[in-house]
């Protein structure tokens, strides 16, 4: 085993250039020191969720204010902070779990920030206070940004027997599922059974519905196929149901039909004006009364604002989403920013709203971090404009749709930008690094086949 | 977060050095197909166990016969090699278990093997056969390497209330749940509380518990405190507990000397002479009747046979394991040969036995390879020798404690000897890789601090 001096100095050389790159992260951020105590003279800020806009604003407020004139505090019932745009190929086996999660103790420790890691139970604007499992935290100013949940419209069954994507377990459960079907069906002789193990179905073509199933058929075609000889192509089936006449809402409609283009050349199976009653067990079932067999079905067909969004009796959007003004700040209560999946910015003109995803928040938490600030100093607010950045679809090995000011493209160019956009978003430079080995190792060698699930 | 070019080249530089390692690998066996059915003419060779012992004879049979000599197939509950020496650095959040996996699949398409995942169940030699939860698998030649289970001397209560390190998920749980104290501990005002979450405690003092300890006391000093402002170093302890009167048994006795006076300049506190009778909750009980309070208790103190091991009606050694000949076979059944932790080769001259570890399942490994492959041509069989390697063992940040030839010695050198050794023998370039980005985020950055436990 040992003698392979050649490549030994290469990942001795790739260690130096990498403990550069961490010699230059650290020490970022001198020496700041947690304030004190929240009955302190200072203004509380309390940041309620660690997704896309409490981060978003954090890190502006860190830009904006100094330590001792206001005490700053995060609330997130994870320790960490998950960049979910890139949580599908953690279920594909693309990309590692660890690589997409920030440590958020970090993160505010070197910010000078507190950070208390318990569930939030409620929040009570009169009094001022948030309630969690750690106990009520009081604050002068609350961002509120606990973003969105998983919508199955009521249906207990489907959340019952289908895999969501909104959190590290989802994904990772989802992905240790494909695996352990493929090894299952290896061991079987019945064609059936073989088949309905290895059928796939995505209900929903939003967005992560897409994504993922451009990339699921990058895993099971060139990935597991490969690995499983017991298996031949034509019995893994990879499905794709939506609800209305095209895929991808709410974006530019030239992506929608590059999508559905694509899939139907590698393909994908798609039903489009196809609704979903329920879920049986191992089958979909339609609108129709149409059965679709198939043991692992994946659900993100749709969102919804998360229950203590639900539980303030404030104006909403139909969506549930709290309406907030062009400071982003709900109008009854103007102490309270509400960003991200969970608020609804609506145009005065238009009449429409921002959609829910990462591009706002960031955007909608940089304002508030500039906000807050501001309203310490008592100069006045910034009112908040969306910068539309384009949109970028991943579509599978080296394939990709993005629609960059007025043009729609794709293919391998859209792909790279696609790439390197997530890479410089992500959180922290070992997540970085550890992403770029691992999506070498998915387009070179292979993506993770294991599946380490507990014992049984 | 756009513009740091300079990081981002440097990433693209690392990527491009990744994608040099990874096409060096690739392409490495040419085209070795999978061979026929069971059924076929050629003798069959089934590998059961695909830890140290299995993998190092699977990779010798590969070098010394060709797919038409034999048919080999590997047997595994799980669908992946677990690099176990490492484990415990799982644990203790500088390595992310994803680099200590490598695929079965992958090792055996390769190679053109088979390759089976299903549980074993029992062994019948008289017929020659193997049942699993896939069915019956007959052999004309088995390799038997199943290994070692955590040995509890029968004592449920202690199963139940402490962590082991045998597998992924034991590592995984027990990262998360110190990670889940802390936080839980930086959330409460009792001080009894919040130093019994604080308090680690270790029975067992083999080089997994002393490796563990030394390596959760750089997770607690050098990472934990830091990120915890709410809690401070005298409040967080780690104990460790052995038995007898010396630690690391079987090994040079001046290593365990240079353990033990590590650790106590370190602050670790240990209880040699210390029988444990038992564990209540947050709690364990000596035979002395005495309470040693702490939540959380890893239990590394024994290992036995595996239950098909016990359930051989051959002979075997006082502790249960099988005993093998000279040429590893198991004498009354000289088509099955015995290896590694499940195994037990007698040194006819003192009587002593090899110990139950990586470096000897391997050499094992590879005599066994080289004689399947002579057995299948009529050629004599070679007798095992074993060839000491040394020992090495980590003793925290830095520091190190080796054995190589007469010499032993400790310090940085021997710690750096102790990372390049373990680096060359993890299987698969990506995983090296991995490994090399994890251990320098570990020393120069920070560790892995996030619980991704599923949402209760």
């Amino acid at each position: 085993m040992i003698g392979k001096l050649g490549k030994f100095t290469a990942l001795a050389a790739g260690a130096g250039l990498a403990g550069w790159l961490f010699s230059r992260k650290r020490g970022r951020n001198p020496d700041r020191q947690l304030t004190g105590s929240p009955n302190g003279q200072k203004p509380r800020i309390v940041v309620a969720g660690a997704g896309f806009a409490g981060i978003s604003t954090l890190e502006e407020l860190a830009r904006h204010i100094d330590p001792d004139e206001a005490e700053v505090t995060l609330v997130d019932q994870h320790n960490y902070h998950m960049f979910t745009p890139l949580l599908y190929q953690v279920a594909t086996g693309a990309v590692d779990s660890a690589n997409l999660t920030y440590p958020l103790r970090r993160f505010c420790t070197t910010r000078g920030f507190r950070f208390i890691c318990s569930k939030i139970y409620g929040l009570n604007p009169l009094d001022q206070v948030l309630t969690t499992a750690a106990g009520q935290i009081e604050y002068d100013y609350l961002v509120f940004g606990l973003g969105s949940q998983t919508n199955y419209f009521g249906m207990q069954e489907i959340q019952d027997r289908s895999f969501g994507l909104k959190s590290v377990s989802n994904a990772t459960d989802l992905h240790r599922k494909i695996v352990r079907n493929f090894e299952l069906a290896a061991t079987l002789d019945d064609p059936e059974e073989r088949r309905r193990l290895l059928t796939f179905i995505m209900v929903g073509g939003g967005a992560t519905g897409i994504e993922l199933t451009g990339s699921l058929h990058d895993l099971v075609r060139h990935n597991m196929i490969k690995f499983y000889p017991e298996i031949s192509n034509d019995e893994a089936r990879i499905m794709l149901i939506e609800a209305s006449d095209h895929v991808l809402p709410g974006i530019n409609e030239k992506i929608g039909k590059i999508a559905v283009k694509r899939f139907e050349e590698i393909g994908i199976e798609m039903r489009l004006n196809t609704r979903v009653a329920g879920i049986r067990d191992n089958a979909v079932i339609t609108v129709d009364d149409e059965l679709i067999y198939g043991d692992v079905i994946v659900w993100t067909a749709g969102i919804k604002p998360n229950p203590i969004s639900a539980g303030l009796a404030v104006e909403k959007y139909r969506d549930g989403r709290v309406i907030i003004d062009e400071h982003l700040r709900i109008p009854a209560v103007p102490n309270i920013f509400a960003l991200g999946d969970a608020a609804a910015s609506i145009d005065p003109e238009t009449g429409d709203t921002l959609p829910p995803n990462a591009a706002v928040a960031v955007q909608e938490g940089e304002v508030t971090g500039q906000n807050l600030a501001r309203l310490i100093r008592g100069e006045p607010l910034i009112p908040f404009t969306y910068q539309p950045m384009g949109e970028l679809i991943a579509l599978g090995r080296l394939k990709a749709a993005a629609e960059i000011g007025p043009v729609v493209f794709s293919g391998m160019v859209a792909w790279i930008i696609w790439r390197m956009v997530y890479l410089t978003k992500l959180m922290g430079t070992r997540n970085r690094a550890g992403l770029v080995v691992d999506w070498i190792a998915s387009i070179f060698a292979y993506r993770k086949i294991v599946d380490t699930s507990p014992d049984e």
